[in-house]
């Protein structure tokens, strides 16, 4: 019989807000059991390139990362936003440690190679990337990883990694150890039958559901890939995976992505 | 037979000069055995927070740190400066792990009280305020701590705090559980007899050494603390205190202070 562990990853919404950031420390440290924070940046980090002079440039929606770009994400992810999210954390109890991919090489990602666009020092990951004997040691000694959206080459590289893809490959290459629930927060209540309506939540999406919905052009164009991603990681062998409010986590509506 | 441990601390010199710290990274992943690395911040941040129109302030040499401050020092010390020694020292293949104060609860300050000068968020530590289960299951683990300049108040504040003293109550903490070595690297070769002639370094000072030291008026006046502090270590238990080159730390040339 495994051990449970949940996988939670927030985004910028809950990040940009401090009302919102406390209220979602408070309810994480009550979800019980063995668990894993994974944050993306929010704004901030947009707001102290400007402020340093250096104007964000985005490519369908991806951040282009430069040497310069890099260095100020990194400052913003693994200093201000982990950092707090840690102190936090640990005022309420939850014995949080943060991390980096570098930091104890827990995930080495390979610099994405220059296509069409030239991301810069963007990192992608594998199932092999992750060093899981380190976090089960981590989890092993009553922490809670708390991961910011930056990782390492090997090779002395700090790269800029997306946040959904982070928690997704540690949910994969820690599912033979755990079982694992992973979570993805975000501002609404759960997948919803109509956009407009926060109400509409589909509690339950089986493949075969997924089809359908998906056939019925019932799903926003912005959820498509982030479904596609979690059934996925439910094939790898990922429990189950969690679409929900990140200020509800601890409330029964949800999105519960299923096998079958 | 307790295992040996040494606990190294760079300062300014180092950090502020990408070559120079290349060769202590190179010569730091030289050194054999289990090991903690201490850095403090540099002149890096000053510029920062002077770009980002944030006027540094000092009192008696020391910083005054507000919250605008603290929020850019956390940013540079934990994110910056943390993370690129880290990645480094993985790329030589040293299993580094950042930590703050917080991460972990590693280290719990309290905030320093308000008398002639308010420092603002500033940690003091006491020999109690270390979690020595988690250092030795992370020294366990083959792991190398990295230490940044920033700690915690348990109450969700983070504060800065002087590296020194963190590297200082490590090693006092630490002792009852390892044959500690504290290495202060700076830019000199050790303590010299002469301030103007780096060749003139005294190889081992004993406490009465030292007195006479003191009472000759040859030790330059901003060593005296660091010593006074160094021999207090070694009283509370450290095996031996070494100031050194940063860049030599694996040459024999080096100021060794024991206890008699």
């Amino acid at each position: 019989m495994k051990d449970s562990l949940k996988i939670v990853k927030i985004g910028g919404g809950v990040l940009d807000d401090p009302e919102q950031l406390h209220q979602f420390v408070a309810e994480f440290h009550r979800l019980p059991g063995q668990k894993v924070l994974v944050h993306g940046g929010g704004k901030g980090a947009s707001t102290l390139l400007q402020s340093l002079g250096i104007e964000p440039q985005m490519v369908n929606g991806r951040r282009i990362t430069d040497a310069a770009t890099l260095d100020v994400v990194t400052m913003f992810y693994a200093g201000k936003t982990n950092k707090l999210l840690v102190a936090l954390l640990q005022e309420r109890g939850t014995n949080a440690l943060g991390l980096s991919g570098a930091d104890g090489n827990v995930l080495r990602a390979t610099r994405r190679p220059v296509g069409a666009v030239d991301y810069g020092y963007v990192g992608d990951l594998t199932d092999q990337s992750v060093n899981t004997p380190l976090l089960q040691t981590l989890l092993g000694a009553g922490l809670t990883p708390v991961f910011c959206a930056i990782t390492h080459d090997g090779q002395g590289q700090l790269l800029n990694t997306n946040a959904d893809t982070i928690a997704s490959v540690l949910a994969r290459a820690l599912a033979p150890f755990y079982e694992v629930a992973l979570h993805f927060c975000f501002e609404k209540d759960g997948v919803l039958a109509d956009v407009n309506d926060n109400s509409s939540v589909i509690p339950q999406i089986t493949p075969a559901r997924f089809q359908e919905l998906k056939a019925s052009g019932a799903i926003a164009a912005g959820m498509l890939p982030k479904l596609e991603n979690a059934f996925a990681a439910l094939e790898a062998g990922v429990e189950k995976v969690i679409i929900e409010n990140a200020l509800k986590i601890n409330e029964p509506v949800k999105t519960v992505l299923c096998r079958s």
